[in-house]
């Protein structure tokens, strides 16, 4: 059986990709050199089987999802990923397992140019813990607490889908002939974080989030450490053309707005700059929507063809409620 | 019951300390700022109950001991340590152990000026992961691969104590009177990372690592990462007051090498640069002694009076070992 060592060496340890990595794996700590005039953006995410993914979710799948959160907390703050480590606990050497999950998480890393540095396999109950570092240049983070009364309210991609994804998996929705739920699973087991995105929103964007845990939990996030509110005009909130087949008639607005795990940014941008913010993204092949303002009254409120509608969302989730 | 974020709020979240911390817990990412001219050291380690800490030990001793073995690591490197991020799983919100393991990380933390920057809360099996950030000026690492023929070998403090304070309380090893078996048991519980002696490497010393999993295993690894071999006169390595009463006439010498967790600091400095290295620590109250020689011969050699003794060690710790 393969010790801990050889399981690391298999499956974890390449060259450094990157020219800042001065020390990858191998020794106590990794050393790496920032370039000048940088600030460092720091994001940890831990994924717990059967919490954070289902039971039986593909292994290649689970390296992705498990790497996508992080960046996806990246993009949200303006900074492009560089550097990561993984805290792995495994009930099992299962080197099948293992093949898959490095294999997804390689192939997302690679696509974004972030070098693995470092981390720990330790035999446990299935959990992944990663770390990474992104790189912003000084001074330009974008924060959750920067949204102002009259900014313009965005969101990127569409909202939905992961929620539909989950929901077809627990047999809560009818699987449908076609490719659409094939999207939702997608979207839900492999989400884009939208790296690009948010280097976009750098010097433009007031605030910015990503939708994690849901469009309502999450801009109320915003809102909370802006000390601000917001009308969101249900209508205008993008969802893909797979959603918009598997709703029919009926949209259920509760699983749009609380289902989470869509991975888009959602973003404000004073009116002044919206426009230039719209040209950034002309070039970045992710459509953005105008979905709502910011506004004085705190409190988020819904609206539909200029109306008020009341809505009885769901809780989020939260680890530690009754 | 407290939500995860009323969790976080009250035991984690605190102002940043440093300067260098431009946004702390909150937001999708920390935002630090490294000085310029500096490296960055990372690492990670997670400790998972039962496999790490015994079961049952004090909440703030698991706080003290998750970051102590993390800023262990970054010493082996010679960094300074700066900031951290936390992803703690927990069973159930079980506040009285919150509280009592917060106090240990942060009274740990304070001592060495690290920040806590962010991390997670989730539920599940007792884990906590952590990762350090330390810096040091750029190209100063100790790495464990510099070792050379005829490098003197050190050690910091000294070895075992850890080893006997597991062995009496798992009562495989008698229990005394005074104070040895309680000295023991808090090198085991709150082991004290060697920040000031890490520092003091750097320039001067040709390699290091800490002491985790025994002096044996550890060594080992340096010696296999530099592609030498080493001889280690058993009668120079430095036993504690407290484990000489313990021992009495038989030095138990299995535990002495293998049992680990004693976090001092082993390290190879060239003959010319020896000297001033002791003169170095001679302010730092922290003995090293001078435990063998490296070897253009692979392997590792324990002497006795100038004497071999083959000694048949147990296997260090493996995660994944049959």
């Amino acid at each position: 059986m393969p010790s801990e060592f050889d399981l690391i060496q298999r499956y974890f340890l390449s060259d450094p990709r990157r020219d800042d990595v001065i020390e990858g794996i191998g020794d106590d700590g990794a050393v790496i050199r920032p370039p000048a005039g940088h600030d460092l953006v720091i994001s940890v995410d831990t994924l717990i089987e059967g919490v954070h993914f289902p039971s039986g979710t593909q292994a290649a799948s689970v390296g992705h999802k498990a790497l996508a959160v992080n960046l996806s907390d990246l993009a949200a703050m303006g900074a492009e990923p560089a550097w990561a480590t993984l805290s792995l606990a495994l009930p099992q050497s299962d080197e099948a397992w293992l093949a898959g999950f490095s294999h997804g998480l390689r192939q997302l890393a690679d696509r974004f140019y972030v070098s693995l540095i470092g981390g720990d396999l330790v035999r446990g109950p299935l959990a992944i813990s990663i770390q990474v570092i992104g790189l912003l240049p000084h001074a330009t983070a974008v924060c959750r607490h920067g949204a102002r009364a009259g900014d313009f309210v965005f969101v990127t991609g569409s909202i939905g889908d992961a929620g539909l994804g989950l929901a077809s998996m627990q047999g809560a929705w009818p699987l449908d002939g076609n490719g659409s739920v094939q999207y939702c699973l997608s979207r839900l087991n492999e989400p884009s974080p939208r790296v690009a995105a948010g280097v976009a929103l750098r010097g433009l964007a007031s605030a910015a989030i990503d939708v994690s845990d849901g469009l309502s939990a999450d801009l109320k996030r915003m809102l909370a450490a802006s000390g601000v509110g917001a009308s969101i005009e249900l209508t205008r909130i993008p969802l893909s053309a797979a959603a918009r087949r598997l709703f029919g008639d009926s949209i259920d607005w509760d699983l749009v707005l609380t289902a989470g795990d869509d991975y888009e940014l959602l973003f404000t941008v004073p009116a002044t700059r919206a426009d230039a913010l719209c040209k950034r993204f002309d070039s970045l092949n992710l459509p953005i929507t105008h979905i709502g303002y910011i506004e004085q009254q705190v409190g988020l409120r819904f609206m539909e063809d200029g109306v008020e509608r009341t809505l009885e969302l769901s809780a989020g989730y939260d680890h530690f409620a009754v």
